[in-house]
Order: C-alpha cells, then sequence, then structure tokens
C-alpha cells in the first residue's frame, strides 16, 4: 500500500467496530474499498491521489435507511396530521391511483435519494411500486439501494394482482441486478394484504433467488386480532407457519409485537426495522425495542416514507429512537448514543444482509462514508463525538459523502444531481397533485 | 404611514394570530414595531428606508423558548445517557460547585442566546444562577430573554440560602430593569427544594413587584409522594396553598401531574411549559398536553438546558410535541402543525406576561420576526407551509432573525456575536471542565 486512490485525515473516526471514537485518525480507500484505517501520524508516509483534511469533523460509516418509501416525497405534507385510515383512503390512495406511474417513481425517488445523500444516508431499503423507475433514479443518484419487489393481492396500476406484482419485480431485479450498488428484497406489503398462496410464492422466489423477505408487520394496533380472526393465528406466526422467517426476514415497525413474537424473531434471527417518527405520527404507537435488544435481535433504523413522517432524516430517527427508549423504560441510560448509531450504520446493513459490505469502516470493507462538521461555535464545547452525533448536531451538519470511494456530496453539494432540476421536478408533480383529489 | 422604517415582502407570512398562512404578504416594520401587515401588492406604495425580498420564505413571530438554563450550553453533552440520580450528584453538581461563578454564567449564556438567534428563537425564559451575568450576555447577543431569580433552600456557590439568592436576584434585577427587552420572574427551583417560608416570601415579593412565579412542577415520578409524606399534601395543592398560583404562575414539566393538578392549573390560568426532548431523555415520561388543552390550560415549548436535551432548539420541541401527542392519545390528529406552532410562539410570550407585546405578527406589537427559507428542493414539494415549518424544515433553515427591528441574523450570521469569540470561549471551558471531576 504504497499508493492509494484517497486518504481521509480526520479530526474523529467512528469506525463502529470497535465502539467508539478514533482521534486524529485516517482512512484510506483504493478500488472503492477500505485499505485501512490508522492513526494520522502513520498515514504520513502513504502517497495518494487525493487528499482531504477534516480538521473539524467526525469520519463514519454512512447512514443506512432501512425503511423508506422513496417516491413518497411527492406527498410530502399533502395531508398531515390526519388519522391513518381517511388519510390512506381520502389522501394518500386516491391520488396514488391517479398518479403512479414510472415517471413518477423516478421522480420522487430522485428527490428521495438527494434528500438522503445531503442527510449522510448513503444506502436505503426502498419498498414502492415500479422499482425499475426507483432503480433508475438511486443509480443516477450514485447511492446504494436495496429496491423491494412489492407484491399485493389487490390490483394497483402497477399489476393486476400479485403474480404481476412478482413478474413485474422480477422483470426490473434482471434488469438492474449487475448494478453493483443496487440489490433486491421481496416486499409483501402486509399480512393483511397479501394471502398465503402468495406469501407462499414469495417464500419459494426468496429462496430460489437468496433474497431477503421485508414486510409492515403489527404496526397498528389491530392488525394481530384482524389475524387472529381471519387465520386463527397471530400475523407472525402465520409468517412462520408459511416459511417466511429466517435471517433474511425484515419486519418493519414491529410495534404491536408481544413476548411470543419477541421469541420467534430472536429464534430465528430476524430483523426489525424500527421506525419512531412515523410511528408516532400515525399514532401507532413506541415498539418495545428494549425488549427486542435484551433477546439480541439486531435492530434497525427507518425513515418510512415522506407522506408520513416528513423527513428520510436517519441522524433524526436515531435521536428519537434513543429519548423514546429512555421514556418507554424508564431508564435513562436506554439505547446510550454508540447503541443507536450502530443501530443506524451496521445494525442496518446486516438488515439489508450487506454487513460484510458495508455498514462500519474496517479494511475490505466498501467507502461508504460520510463527514460532519462539528467545528461550529453551535456544537462547542464537545466532550465526547458520538453523544454529539447523536444528541447535538443535525443532519445539515453532514459536509461530504463517499458512496464506493465517489464522493457524491462535496461540501454540501450533490456532485451527481442538480438543484434546479431537482426543485423542476418537485414543482412539476405538485402542480398536479394539488389539483387532485 | 407613508415611510417605514423596513418593509419584508414574504412568499408567506404566519402571523399566529389569524391561524394559517397569508401568501404574498408584507410586514412594515416602524420605530421596532409592526405597523401593518397586508398584501405584498398594497405594499407597493409605501417607501421603506430598507425592503427586503424574502420570495421563497416564511415570515413568522420569533419562537419563544419557554424553559432553559443557558448557561449549561457549558456542560451540553458532558454526561449523558445517565439516569438522573448519578448526572446530577455525579457529574452536574460537582461541576457546578467548582465552576459556577458570574463569568461561567455570562459565557455559558453567550453561547445560548448565539444559538436561540440562529435557531430562530427571540425570546427565552432563563432559569440559572447569577442572573446578572445572564442578563449582560442576552443584552449583549440582541435577543430578548425573561431571567429567572433562582430561588433554592441550600447554599450555592450563588447564594448561602434563600433569603441570600432573594437579594442577590432583586439586585441584578434593580441593575437591569430598564432595558427594554428584558424582563424577570421568580424561580423558587421546585416544591422540593424550597420550604414554605422561601415560597411564602417568593409570593409577597412576586405581588409587591408584578413578576412572574415558575417552578419545576411533577418532573420526576416521586415528586408526589414525597411531597405528600413531608406535606400531606401534593406539591401542587400546598403551592396553591401558599398563594403562589394564578396567571403569572408557571409550572414547568407538569409530567406527573393528575386530574385534580389539571383542574387547579385551569380554574386559576396558570401556565404549562412542556418540555418533551428533556423529559424523554431524562426518563421522566410525557406530560399530558391534550388533558390540559381539553381544559385551555396554555402551554408553551420549552427546550430546557443543553446537558438534558442537548439542543436549544424549538422547532425541534414543536415537532416533538406534535408527535407525541398523537401517540400518547392514539389520535394522529392531536396537536396538529398549527397548534404547536402557536405553542411555539404566542403561548409562550403568554406564559412570560408578553403576550401583549410579542407572540404573533399584530400591529403595534414588537417586531420580533424570523425567515424561514423554504425555497431548496430538499423541502418541494410543498403544499401546507405551516405543516412544512413543523414537520419538514429544521433550525438550520432560519435565515434571518430581527428582535424589535434589529437584524440579529442576517443570511445566517449572528450581527451583533463573534464566531471566533464564541468558539474561544466555549474552548475555555471545555479544557478546565473536562478535568473535572
Amino acid at each position: 500500500m504504497s499508493t492509494v486512490d484517497l486518504r481521509l485525515d480526520a479530526r474523529w473516526v467512528i469506525p463502529i467496530v470497535p465502539e467508539g471514537a478514533l482521534e486524529h485518525h485516517s482512512v484510506l480507500i483504493e478500488g472503492g474499498r477500505i485499505a485501512a484505517v490508522m492513526p494520522t501520524l502513520h498515514a504520513d508516509g502513504i502517497e495518494a491521489r487525493e487528499h482531504i483534511s477534516l480538521p473539524s469533523h467526525a469520519l463514519l460509516p454512512g447512514l443506512v435507511n432501512a425503511h423508506t418509501h422513496g417516491a413518497m416525497t411527492l406527498l410530502r405534507g399533502i395531508a398531515d396530521d390526519i388519522p391513518l385510515k381517511p388519510w390512506l383512503e381520502d389522501h394518500i390512495w386516491p391520488r396514488e391511483a391517479r398518479f403512479l406511474a414510472p415517471d413518477f417513481v423516478h421522480d420522487g425517488s430522485l428527490l428521495a435519494a438527494a434528500e438522503m445523500i445531503r442527510g449522510g444516508v448513503t444506502c436505503c431499503n426502498d419498498m414502492y411500486f415500479f422499482p425499475d423507475a426507483a432503480a433508475r433514479a438511486y443509480s443516477e443518484s450514485g447511492m446504494r439501494a436495496m429496491l423491494a419487489l412489492p407484491v399485493v393481492d389487490f390490483p394497483t396500476p402497477y399489476a393486476a394482482d400479485a403474480d404481476g406484482c412478482l413478474q413485474a419485480g422480477l422483470a426490473a431485479r434482471d434488469l438492474w441486478k449487475h448494478e453493483p450498488r443496487l440489490a433486491f428484497s421481496l416486499a409483501p406489503h402486509a399480512p393483511y394484504t397479501v394471502g398465503d398462496a402468495s406469501w407462499s410464492k414469495v417464500v419459494v422466489y426468496a429462496r430460489q433467488l437468496e433474497l431477503p423477505i421485508q414486510t409492515h408487520l403489527l404496526e397498528a394496533p389491530d392488525e394481530r386480532a384482524q389475524s387472529v380472526a381471519r387465520y386463527g393465528i397471530g400475523p407472525l406466526q402465520r409468517l412462520h407457519a408459511l416459511g417466511a422467517t429466517g435471517p433474511g426476514f425484515i419486519a418493519i415497525h414491529a410495534i404491536h409485537i408481544d413476548q411470543a413474537d419477541i421469541d420467534l424473531l430472536a429464534t430465528h434471527a430476524c430483523h426489525v426495522v424500527h421506525c419512531p417518527t412515523s410511528n408516532l405520527k400515525l399514532a401507532n404507537g413506541i415498539a418495545p425495542v428494549t425488549a427486542l435488544q435484551a433477546r439480541s435481535v439486531s435492530i434497525a433504523l427507518g425513515s418510512d416514507g415522506a407522506a408520513s413522517n416528513n423527513r428520510l432524516d436517519v441522524f433524526g430517527e436515531a435521536r428519537l429512537a434513543s429519548l423514546l427508549a429512555k421514556t418507554a423504560t424508564g431508564d435513562a441510560g436506554a439505547l446510550p448514543a454508540p447503541s443507536v448509531l450502530r443501530m443506524a450504520t451496521l445494525n442496518g446493513a446486516a438488515a439489508l444482509g450487506l454487513e460484510r459490505e458495508i455498514g462500519s469502516l474496517e479494511r475490505g470493507k466498501q467507502a461508504d462514508l460520510i463527514a460532519v462538521d462539528l467545528g461550529g461555535w453551535q456544537h462547542a464545547p464537545c466532550y465526547d463525538v458520538v453523544s454529539h452525533l447523536i444528541y447535538v448536531i443535525g443532519r445539515d451538519q453532514v459536509c461530504d459523502v463517499w458512496v464506493r470511494g465517489e464522493r457524491v456530496l462535496d461540501s454540501g453539494e450533490l456532485t451527481r444531481l442538480n438543484a434546479h432540476d431537482l426543485l423542476a421536478r418537485a414543482r412539476f408533480w405538485q402542480e398536479r397533485l394539488e389539483r387532485q383529489p
């Protein structure tokens, strides 16, 4: 290692593994991967084609947004402060029925990608319709994404039924599966919107193609009773009986889980995605994160879509996850800053099955990194940089972002996407959407 | 009104009274007060010595931070994720015992003022020791502040006992009472730290001098039982019996209040300050905001001190207040965006007894205003600007701030305070504080 592509010297490097901050360390990048993390003093002999000094910055792995509906940026704020049922039935679904199409998904996903990159998110798990159009947007943006191949039994502008969904989704995957920044999963929307026959097909495809399965699980309080009434068992037990559970199973929300659910998730090494803001905003409740943690279930963080949050802000989710866990348990020591930062990075990578590639700054991993500027008087004094990242800074302090070693945010400016173009696309859709319904 | 000092033309003016947003409106300012709010089309005939166009901005009253301990910015993040008792006894109090002095309070309050101005807060209610030093800092910063004259029975570096506290506090008030941006209140720390004799003196002074009384009320779960054991009644009933309640009484936190407390607060037109982040972070719980609202108790918002939050961010508190109320009640319509924005502005003013001077953009009121830039692609589309202010933007989008018509933040830069000086002060104290305890 006499010459590397890029050398980043930072005031603090927070590798996640091991936990804690390394002061005055450097990260060396070669061929889009991390070649070494070392004290800056030791890096001085190494030649680098590009050398960037981050003298008041924390350098850490890019955040992983483990659950979002990217294209719903176009519906951001269109119907706030409205309970779930009228929100869906009177505001969201009528507009989706009218506007859902590849261009809508492309433009909304592009806005989502831009927002996430700007806020330090280098990888997201995007669940929406027309994954081909979303793949095109993420590919343009330079960020990493796992695209869900959505499955619902009822007809949508995307497909007539579950089989149609699977066909369209698998075709999108065939088109994009060689793009190194993209990955795919199967996403039956929820236990209550997808019947046993469709779930069984999903399980077969997931095994054949080695794809994760993700679903909205027990988000609303009444989902368990509905499942028991219809199927005789709770939703998670039903999915388990259908063969869906395992290390490739991602339970999103998981608010109204009981101890038996927690045991099942733990026993089968399933992943949970905690979406604290969306769960509060739609009045669904607080997921039992510390109970899951006590059983060593890996918990990642998600923003959910912009229509129910309304920010795709993983720093914000990490902060809120920590705050809520403290009051939910009565223990101010619950979910301390290092734990939620791990949830926002390495656990997110693990949920997506990408923990060998991203989520920490370790030799050989992909160079997905972000720099956060802590040099301002607003952030001084700073006694503990990890604590500052969770409780003090906001996503606006992210200044630089690299994905696979490519700088996609440079001093706060997107390098691949154009601000005027993004604004024009948003305005185009706003004019149409506010006329409806 | 042929000539005014300042004319601000904004894409949206949000006056709070009436509720909602006025599109393409102007605010005219003369002699530090609001001369008119009118459609920009009608303002074109009016000459202004200064004319500022805010073409993609929302213009609204400055936010009111109705509870903070300004100087604790110097302790920001020094002891996170630690339960209340060891947090106070092992981390906060030993450092306060060692360092509490006028210079510490001045420098910490200056950092607090800078942070609040930068984040759109034009008025705060600051409760800490050495209010004279804090008054000096707020006066330098240009922001408006109500300074608490703190009272505790036990000895501190500030005073030997409650009488000493009152003497020092009233002397500080005498020095600063003619400064138009400053106001004063009496602040017995809490029912459990101040005995009946001292409370009675506070009540006498409050009546004589027409000062509000504020106190930390039922912040921790065990305060009621302790009060009953010691005094035979709950803490609020005790303060009521001592004559403290009334429209000038500000109950801070008010988490563990019961229905009788709510009735008493409502009957006597008391004010409540809700501090959602601090309440979560110290694992104290969620205040029953909607139950208070149902009885028409006026609720303001506070950040609490930077050691238990760790941001003095009223936009963040407004957002969190809304989110928590939704899940606490199971109603996604609880505390909608316009309600929490009112809490963050006019209700804050009312808590401080300043509702005739600040808190809304109405003719004759002080020109305390902030501009928030919503022009970025990050905030597009924007269907409802009030909803965007609560759920989408963050304090970093505040770009301009006026207090009494004076611009104290100009395109994101403080006009009165120097960034290098602020950073130097923060570093000076950090070096000393991290050596202790």
